[in-house]
């Protein structure tokens, strides 16, 4: 298909944000964007059934066969460029990336975090930390951030962001679930549209979404 | 009234929010909370005027009256414990306050915030610059925050937090505009209520909101 634009995903475990882009791919939501690659970090990682069941090409480049994190990624690199891939996707992705990789995609990779960034973000807040750290904090808001990937820690041009409440007698499990659920799998694949139909455009640190 | 909660209001300017509890108070919602001064930093200021036309007694401590910020805190302590004070609101005051307020009425001083705490808060932010820190981080979502006030600048612990979205062509006024009506005015008569009727426990830094 003429226009089509070819993604990547990169995963490292159970998968749940891939499984929402492949479920708005399904419903057409996607396009002009395909889910054209699947790659673990590791090999065994439900991720990789979810790929298999959506007819996706899946590949473990496992970073334990690399003697550093900067040989991983440009190794990681060169592949998906050989795949000519046009959007790059962690999801969920818990492997060091270098600055390789970012050179080859300038604004073409997408994280997604689970707080409103600049709020709980950085070196060290991934996974489960970053609800107990909002938890703590007794913030009433949080939320998900879809952020382009650049060299500085969870510190790209915000694509999309979405605010979940935090409820009375919440855990840092009920509150990552209800991140997931109401934000990230919302925002992730939404934000991957906008970049396929080219309705992102980068200004500094401010990313404007244009009229289609 | 019995139980009723006297509330102050600290103002330095045109006092939106001081009308959003006024206005609060006249629909029955502040209940048992009751307005029962107004104070403002300045002569002339036009919050000084929506406190006259509520038929609220409406004082002046102008700051430059008094040598030190500690003198003055001192002074407007006295005066809000001598009007048996249950609740002091910071409704846009622009005057520094030292320790002395806040160990006179612990976790009894609420202060509204025009952004999502932790995000753009601390010295500097205030006013404007608040929603020009946001827009020039590119942030997506923005809100406002009502939290108790501590020694800590803006670092309390928080009450409520409302999300207001951040849209394309946004200067600082516009969304300086958005955040008031749609977050300030409406968390921060909520936050007072919620106050006035016994139903906040501060844990550390976590505010619980218990059931009616």
């Amino acid at each position: 298909m003429s226009g089509e634009k070819r993604i990547a995903v990169l995963v490292s475990g159970g998968g749940t944000n891939l499984q929402a882009l492949l479920d708005a791919e399904a419903r057409g939501d996607l396009q002009p964007g395909k889910i054209a690659a699947v790659v673990a970090s590791a090999p065994g990682v439900y991720a990789l059934e979810r790929a298999k069941q959506a007819g996706v090409p899946a590949y473990v480049m496992a970073r334990k066969d690399y003697p550093s994190s900067k040989a991983y990624t440009i190794a990681l690199t060169e592949f998906l460029q050989g795949q000519k891939i046009d959007l790059v996707i962690l999801a969920g992705f818990m492997t060091i990336l270098t600055e390789e990789m970012v050179k080859a995609f300038p604004n073409a990779i997408l994280n997604v975090h689970p707080a409103l960034i600049p709020s709980f973000c950085g070196a060290g807040y991934f996974g489960l930390h970053v609800h107990e750290a909002a938890l703590s904090y007794g913030v009433k808001v949080s939320g998900a951030t879809v952020h382009f990937v650049s060299e500085e820690c969870d510190g790209g041009p915000i694509v999309m962001q979405k605010a979940v409440p935090v409820l009375e007698g919440d855990t840092p499990e009920t509150l990552q679930r209800r991140v997931m659920e109401q934000a990230e799998w919302q925002i992730l694949p939404q934000a991957a549209a906008l970049f396929c139909r080219g309705r992102l455009r980068v200004h500094g640190r401010v990313v404007h979404i244009t009229e289609e």
